[in-house]
């Protein structure tokens, strides 16, 4: 780094904030806008001059991309002779939203997002803001240092020292045990109900919907009606934040 | 190129394949196994030493992903005022399996997909298998070349000549209609039923299973009906290759 960009920065307002982020991410980020973005949350969005809100939703969305292509690169090259449908399933278990939160929280984001505390909780273990602002995150990385540079810090900052892909591979979360507790600590009654038509003799899928206190959540189908009961448990969960 | 790779090319047995690789991609490819490999259907899917089968299915995962972290930063850059809602349709809208079949029709990968004629049926309009093979052309592109390399081939030799983002941005099409007619030429009954409770008093959100001569097909749940209706039949299109 030049010496003119150091002293601007020792002597900039954003000195305390450049110092917080290098220690949070390893490196020293370049367009500092980029990172407060990431950690703004809908409920404080900054309303720009032609009229539209700024908050890091569109981070999330540019971030949630980049993090799936470079988690398939990783699985793809990790595990050379497995088919895609085991490396579909393995990434959907690395970036489900409650594994995002439970690393945001990790990491210390709590203390970082810019949210209103007046309308929003994030008091709740799972608090989706985690989630959210991580994949912003991975959106500010890549914008500001590029792909490769993106690759390496999922690789050795995220994914080496929080999450252990060998232990997630073998482990088989039980969707459906995991939302019936849950709707039990709620006092909520849940029912998984096929689908109008799928009982009949044609339909050779079976649809699973399931509810939550008669509100209807998540559905799947699947050939076997088990699977479909998982699969919509799953879905559901993720809808929760749980 | 140095010297002694042309004189090599030029000796090869590869040196029609390489001539047509770069009149399709405007480049000339390093790793020649991968382009191969892209354009190799499961159908004729190679058994390696350890006894999996190698085809293009790896490939196409890898290269689904790339293909949706470089549109998704295309649009957020095309669109800087639009929120996540509009880029996560408009990239859908792009990435629908229909376009890319087309696409892979137009760029004349029915003629370089290695497939089973006994077994596959690539005569239909909107064989998936065109698909199939771009998005693992996608991936081979991206392990051959980098991630840079991959977006401005997408970005130039892709979206430039065959997409028109601005028109898909306005066209909303309407695959409940899209999707009956389809049914029509099938001579196959169709029907949307609202899912077991979801008609009842308390439930929110309303489902939609679609069901095509009986059989259970897509399901989606939305606040409204007609829109569950929509993204039911959207998600049927889908499955279908329609």
């Amino acid at each position: 780094m030049p010496l003119s960009k150091i002293y601007k920065l020792h002597i900039s307002p954003d000195r305390e904030y450049v110092k917080r982020m290098r220690i949070l991410l390893g490196f020293v980020p370049g367009n500092l806008s980029l990172y407060k973005m990431a950690f703004r949350h809908k409920s404080m969005a900054v309303v720009l001059k032609n009229g539209t809100k700024s908050s890091n939703e569109r981070l999330e969305f540019l971030g949630d991309a980049v993090l799936g292509s470079v988690i398939a690169e990783i699985l793809f090259k990790l595990y050379p002779y497995k088919g895609e449908g085991f490396l579909t399933e393995l990434r959907s278990k690395i970036v489900r939203r409650a594994n995002l939160n439970q690393l945001g929280r990790k990491l210390g984001f709590h203390e970082l997002i810019d949210f209103d505390s007046k309308t929003v909780n994030m008091t709740t273990k799972q608090s989706s803001l985690l989630g959210d602002a991580f994949e912003a995150l991975i959106g500010a990385i890549y914008l500001d240092k590029g792909y490769d540079f993106t690759k390496s810090f999922i690789t050795n900052r995220i994914i080496k020292p929080h999450i252990d892909i060998h232990t997630l591979e073998v482990t088989e979360t039980n969707f459906k045990s995991k939302l019936i507790e849950w709707c039990q600590s709620q006092s909520k009654e849940i029912t998984f109900e096929p689908t109008a038509n799928a009982e009949g003799d044609s339909a050779k899928l079976f649809s699973i919907q399931v509810f939550i206190g008669g509100e209807a959540m998540a559905s799947a189908t699947d050939y076997s009606k088990k699977n479909a009961e998982k699969l919509a448990a799953e879905k559901t969960c993720d809808m929760l934040g749980i």
